[in-house]
């Protein structure tokens, strides 16, 4: 039954992402945000069409299913995607907490179509200096300011 | 001369994460997007005020400079953070293909405050099974027709 219901939603996610290619709006990539067996949002990779480089699908459907639910946290709900999230978009799965995740394809076939999901996998867990894009990690006194003032602020919301 | 814009730049990421907290808007944190050593964008946390998991301080930076320069690429960016960005936002980073990136605090800094930054890094490279977050991969038969779709419209944007 569970599975059958992964299925049905994983190939909502596959339809809306074919569609989006056609209609013109960005990359071949859709997620759905699902709660108690309903949709509670959908998204589209938008990131050409927007000029917004982080509007990926997940990005996308997270954002919407949070303003829908009037919360930062996604309890309770499942993310379907059409193909397994980059490191951006599991990053921020993890920061929205939902129950689950379930993907169809994989990192290695949108590495083959060229996109680089694998290369961003491959290079967040290398030392700065090894890594393709110029890091650089500057020791400045006052950089634990904002964490101390943060711990000491008694009224403050943590997510 | 590099050196010292750095310094002023992330001191400039400092203050703002401090005025984020006590303006009550979200967490400690706030980043610079620099073009030719002009501010384009300057993004702080939002997460708690706008009720979206993915509104970090690099993630706001990126999209409000992004709709600055009326592209989904930063070329000749470099960003400023004032704390090592999250995989999430170290994604987005990549995404947006600046040139440089230059952070103050670090993420075992951001996780003696109790933010998830050090515990995601951990979490991203483990196989699905692993994860403290329920990932499935589940085969459909038509997973690859969105990047088969992708492939084979000859006047798409890439990205």
């Amino acid at each position: 039954m569970q599975e059958e219901l992964d299925r049905y939603f994983l190939q909502k996610t596959i339809d809306l992402a074919v569609k989006n290619i056609h209609d013109g709006k960005g990359g071949p990539f859709a997620a759905l945000i699902v709660k108690n067996n309903q949709i509670v949002a959908e998204g589209t990779n938008l990131v050409t069409s927007a000029n917004d480089p982080t509007a990926h699908a997940e990005i996308t459907a997270i954002r919407r299913a949070c303003e829908q639910l009037g919360h930062f946290q996604l309890e309770g709900c499942t993310i379907y995607s059409s193909c397994e999230p980059c490191p951006m978009c599991l990053g921020a799965i993890y920061w929205a907490r939902p129950k689950r995740l379930v993907f169809a394809a994989n990192k290695k076939q949108a590495a083959a179509v060229d996109f680089d999901d694998d290369f961003i996998y491959q290079e967040i867990v290398l030392d700065y200096d090894k890594r393709h894009l110029d890091t650089q990690h500057i020791e400045v006194a006052e950089a634990n300011r904002p964490f101390e003032q943060w711990q000491a602020l008694s009224d403050k919301i943590e997510y």
